[in-house]
């Protein structure tokens, strides 16, 4: 059942949980299953199932006693709450492997992004070609960011010089840096930024490692 | 201060808010700053200053009334905490761009990765070199993990043969398995998992754009 109109304040942990889920029933539905079960959710996705249950309540869902979440209906809460269907326009500066990756990974498009223009500095890249996009001199994505009204950058060059283009992209009127250069960038407060770093999915499992360690041990 | 054999059952929240710290005071060790305080952690990674002081305590660390925080001592801690120091070795399955981007990623050494070997299907690949490792036959990465007592799977594989890979390994005995493939991995229960999937951010990032919007338009 899905509550139209249900609002709430919703935790930045469900947040995070949400796309963990999404990505589960979107695997389910290409394989043409209709309902899933909070249980099901739960052994997928390492969440507690009464955790999953509040978590599609917070957003307005709630799953029919015996069959679950009819999973059409899911989706399309979630991609409503988080916004997916609309697409967004980026710009990727940095095509080294990691941006790379980024661009040629088509399930973005699923989460509404659309990389419309890529740029370097390394004048061997410039004018060569990346699935469609020919990479651009990166002291012009001021201007095309302008021209082209670019909501969000995706940063995926090395640390140095990273803060001197995300201020090249602000001022031109970028609303959101995503960030994967391993340096903090500075934005102004209106500016949303998302940092990734690879390492620190690799932090926590090491900790997780060494608890393994010590349990066994003792 | 740092209070030895401090201890206390810490978060998950916590301990995914570490390595931010841990990249933000690193970063001011390089510059040769000896302190920081709560204000300036809490600003540089957007975590409240209350949450920063109790997430430091709870690993057992504790500021200087005006000083704050000595760096060489919280990075100690949290490299502790963490089992930074714990230098594992790792095997990597896929070596397309986001796989290299891993290998070539020297960041990762800080926080106490050793690739080992890398491996691939592609019999183009095979053979070839990257980052002064031979790429080997993806068929052979059970034989390789028994042999080394190799700990960590990387897959930086498609989604298609992934769950294979991983069963492989697991019968090979790795306790571990770090996920870049984006689909969900079954590991028994004895075998730590982490996924990671560059579309969970981005979903992240779509959901501030849009409260952002709805925001600007009330």
């Amino acid at each position: 059942m899905k509550r139209k109109g249900f609002k709430r304040k919703v935790s930045v942990q469900t947040i995070q949980r949400l796309p963990r889920y999404y990505q589960y029933i979107s695997y389910l539905r290409k394989q043409g299953i209709r309902f899933v079960s909070s249980l099901k959710l739960s052994l997928q996705t390492y969440v507690e199932a009464t955790q999953v249950r509040k978590d599609l309540t917070s957003i307005g869902h709630t799953g029919k006693p015996k069959v679950g979440y009819e999973i059409d209906q899911l989706m399309n809460t979630i991609e409503e709450f988080l916004g997916l269907r609309t697409i967004e326009d980026a710009v990727l500066i940095g095509v080294g492997h990691l941006g790379t990756a980024i661009v040629q990974y088509a399930g973005f498009a699923n989460y509404g992004l659309r990389i419309k223009a890529v740029f370097d500095a390394d004048p061997m890249k410039i004018g060569t070609h990346i699935q469609g996009r020919v990479i651009q001199d990166v002291s012009t994505v001021g201007q095309y960011v302008r021209d082209h009204k670019i909501p969000i950058g995706i940063m995926t060059l090395p640390a140095p010089g990273a803060q001197e283009v995300t201020d090249m992209l602000v001022k031109s009127g970028v609303n959101a840096i995503w960030n994967f250069a391993p340096i903090n960038l500075f934005v102004p407060d209106h500016v949303i930024i998302k940092n990734e770093n690879l390492a620190f999915g690799l932090a926590i499992l090491k900790h997780r490692l060494k608890s393994l360690a010590e349990r066994d041990s003792s």
